[in-house]
């Protein structure tokens, strides 16, 4: 079955959001805290343009990669454990099948 | 004759050149200390892509405000002189005619 046909159950689904929730909670605190700590050493016009390119950056990856739709959860998953922000572990109680597509995606 | 053709000398010059820098030095300077405050304030998301928005609206206006050709330069120093970034006084050594005409376009 492709990735994007597979079915969650409903419990898989709290599982789901309550894991993507925390992924994208720990991303966002790391790029607060990155911004703040950039803020502090602004010393020029260069550091400051060069804060507001690294936030228009990240604001435009973070929007793209957290896509909530079943049909594209296993890829969001896959690259944010590649990423560090989610351990497979969180995502004890999807089905095996689930998991070990996420950590082979995760691998590529 | 229309303000864009007016002539400048080379003393003239060298005074609005620095002129420019110097308003152009205090409102960087204080979007900075801008900045600096309001990163230290983020507490989540929302206050992240304001600043953001915030940055990016500045950068556009900044960009188009400081436009140093001689036939934009009175229309330039009266906006600075109207936002404060820039005195009257600190064109003194101008033609008495420049300076007037900056201060009646900054009353505008």
């Amino acid at each position: 079955m492709p990735v994007t046909d597979i079915e969650w159950s409903a419990s898989e689904k709290k599982i789901a959001r309550a894991a993507f929730e925390r992924a994208y909670e720990r991303e966002i605190e790391a790029l607060m805290a990155e911004v703040k700590a950039r803020a502090v050493d602004l010393s020029d016009i260069e550091d400051l343009w060069r804060l507001h390119d690294y936030l228009s950056a990240r604001r435009h990856e973070i929007d793209g990669k957290y896509d909530y739709r079943y049909t594209m959860l296993l890829f969001v998953f896959s690259q944010l454990v590649r990423e560090g922000w989610l351990q497979i572990d969180e995502l004890q109680g999807l089905e095996a099948s689930k998991r070990s597509k996420v950590a082979a995606l995760a691998r590529m």
